[in-house]
């Protein structure tokens, strides 16, 4: 078993990586497999170490029915990004009253329909998804999202989402007139947030509001401090229990005098990344010409398969290559998707390290995959079907 | 009806549009319409100008069965990517002799598959390809691709297929030695190549090689000329009858002494992509702060819903928003998709022109979106459903 340069096994243990390389056998590739005993343990080790927080799992990181359905028997709620989200998680016996819909995005008919379902919590960040929610979910809760810089994040948030202090505050205030429940804050601080520091002053402006709302007669209750906790990826991060123990003082400091508020956390890559791994195979190993010192290897599995994160090398997956001494010498790899499409290429600048002698058949473990994978793989590009996926109990 | 600055009608009459525009009325948002009228067109258009080629249509552009299909009837040929798209076409009726296999990346398994099918035409860029194609499509024709820079296109092909001339030179070399038929020379100026004279360049190359190997008892009969040619973006592009008549002259220059080639071209944009509208709608419209010039407009089709070629803003649709009256003051919007991901933005740097009272509901008409957009669309992401596509006959 050879291993790329950056290795970091933290969070798969020998026992783990047998376990599932020991159900890859003889199955064709490429293909995820989720290790749900890991997904357990991991919300597991959340509500240990943030026991102030009800969490609340972003079913879009990994919308298997599998995953859910286990977060949901250990009383995990669920984060929703759609109506086929919602019916997904109605159809496996999940109570609206366990869910929030917390894309700011969302159509009239489908605040109409999650209403009707009965969920009664949405994140909104401007006037218009307001008068919406007021409109057809009316007597909801509503938290405001800010607008954060996500410094610190590999896969940051942009300005897509969130709106500043000044319009959050208007938001609140005009969220009571339209008769809904100007319930509280919530913030993104972006996905794989490496930097603990950036919950200091999301949960400051939270403070702030509550406190500017109360002088207006409104008592918020809630900040929901988002996702953003780390998979296993190649860049080292904090512990969960870190984050939790620096989050926690970050509130206790801010809310000192007053009651505390409720919590919410929205972990999606946190709890399902590190549980996945992506069986692949390497298709062949080309030099474009003699001199190059970067060999390109072609992977049976890309960009448009399921490793759509890669975009801009963003995440950085820990890689295996199987069936190669420990001790071989290794070589700068390219590393190219199956597709005839120039954009399918997952690491050009990055220089994984492959053995030498890699080559066509060799089996290629990309680890930390549970997370923003399957889901994004496409329906038929370049007649490749859709990643398949399996879980292992 | 509103339309946006740039606006190009070139290829869309009124009277196409009012078409796709009535069968649009009443169904659910977003999908895609492919007017098969238009496909024909330009098959027609294409075989007119440039009769000495054989056409072979890049089925990964669209792969819908109604377009290959047609174009099938109409005695069209293809270039195929992967084994699901034999066994697709296989399954439409069309024999194996006309496909060639175009995508350098291929398993043996695949390459076995294709051969016991009756595919004898493989397009290869590599040592490690070629012997895959000699130990399991043995006897085969090959045609070896070369490297360009692709300057000037707007989806340009990187490194990651073809290689130089002087590894060309020596696969043609070896393809003898192992058996296999050394056919011809391959290349692609880059998909949507705005300009022609990358043709020259590259044809200058294939002519060296064909004088080359010729001096060497091979004697080479083709010249796959790829694709590239244009559909109707916001940016101009010279009409297909000028990219006929330029890569014909230059043909003939550099073949004038000598028997002239076959030719294949291997259109897939070209074919497809002026005959699809994509019909979508405003989610909302919110401006981030009062001060904020542009607007933010969510789509209900966003990168991951189909517009995957948005990405780095390379593809440029043309974009009508319908239900304004077309005196209406505009302003430049950033226009993002409805998922919860913050890479889902289409434009944020061109300033699409939006009429002022853009609102929710507003149909948004996405034009030229027929090739690279449905098969591209992910399976499932934030629960939403892959791209819907219709025809019209």
């Amino acid at each position: 078993m050879k291993t790329s340069k950056q290795r970091p096994f933290e969070t798969l243990s020998g026992i783990e990586f047998e376990r599932i390389k020991k159900f890859s056998e003889g199955r064709e590739t490429p293909f995820l497999v989720m290790d749900l005993k890991k997904v357990a343990k991991k919300y597991n080790d959340l509500k240990k170490h943030m026991p102030f927080a009800k969490v609340y799992y972003a079913v879009k990181a990994n919308p298997m029915s599998e995953v859910i359905s286990l977060l949901a028997d250990n009383g995990c709620s669920f984060d929703v990004a759609s109506v086929p989200e919602i019916m997904q998680l109605l159809g496996l016996g999940i109570p609206a009253e366990r869910m929030s819909y917390g894309n700011t995005i969302k159509k009239s008919k489908d605040i109409k329909f999650a209403f009707e379902q009965g969920i009664s919590l949405f994140a909104t960040d401007c006037t218009a998804d307001l008068r919406k929610i007021a409109g057809f979910a009316p007597g909801s809760k509503v938290m405001v999202r800010l607008l954060l810089d996500n410094t610190g994040a590999d896969w940051p948030l942009s300005r897509k989402f969130g709106t500043h202090p000044d319009v959050a505050f208007k938001l609140l205030i005009e969220a009571k007139k339209l008769g809904l429940v100007p319930y509280g804050i919530s913030f993104h601080v972006g996905s794989q947030q490496r930097d603990i520091g950036q919950w200091d002053t999301a949960i400051s402006l939270c403070k702030y509001l509550f406190s500017e709302l109360a002088k207006e007669g409104i008592k918020l209750r809630l900040v929901n401090i988002g996702g953003g906790f780390p998979s296993s990826y190649i860049n080292p991060t904090p512990s969960i229990k870190k984050y939790a123990q620096t989050i926690k003082r970050f509130l206790e400091e801010d809310f000192q005098n007053c009651e505390f508020p409720e919590i919410i956390v929205e972990p999606g890559r946190y709890m399902v990344g590190d549980a996945g791994i992506i069986a692949s195979e390497i298709i062949h190993v080309a030099k474009r010409s003699e001199a190059d010192e970067q060999a390109w290897v072609y992977l049976d599995i890309g960009r448009f398969g399921g490793l759509a994160e890669t975009e801009a090398e963003s995440i950085k997956y820990p890689i295996l290559v199987s069936g190669h001494p420990r001790n071989e010498e290794t070589m700068p790899v390219i590393l190219a998707g199956p597709t005839c499409d120039s954009f399918d290429i997952m690491y050009e600048k990055y220089n994984y390290q492959f053995p030498k002698t890699a080559k066509e058949g060799d089996k290629v473990y990309i680890l930390t995959t549970g997370a923003y994978t399957q889901s994004y793989s496409a329906i038929c590009f370049n007649g490749f079907p859709p990643l398949k996926a399996y879980v292992l109990k």
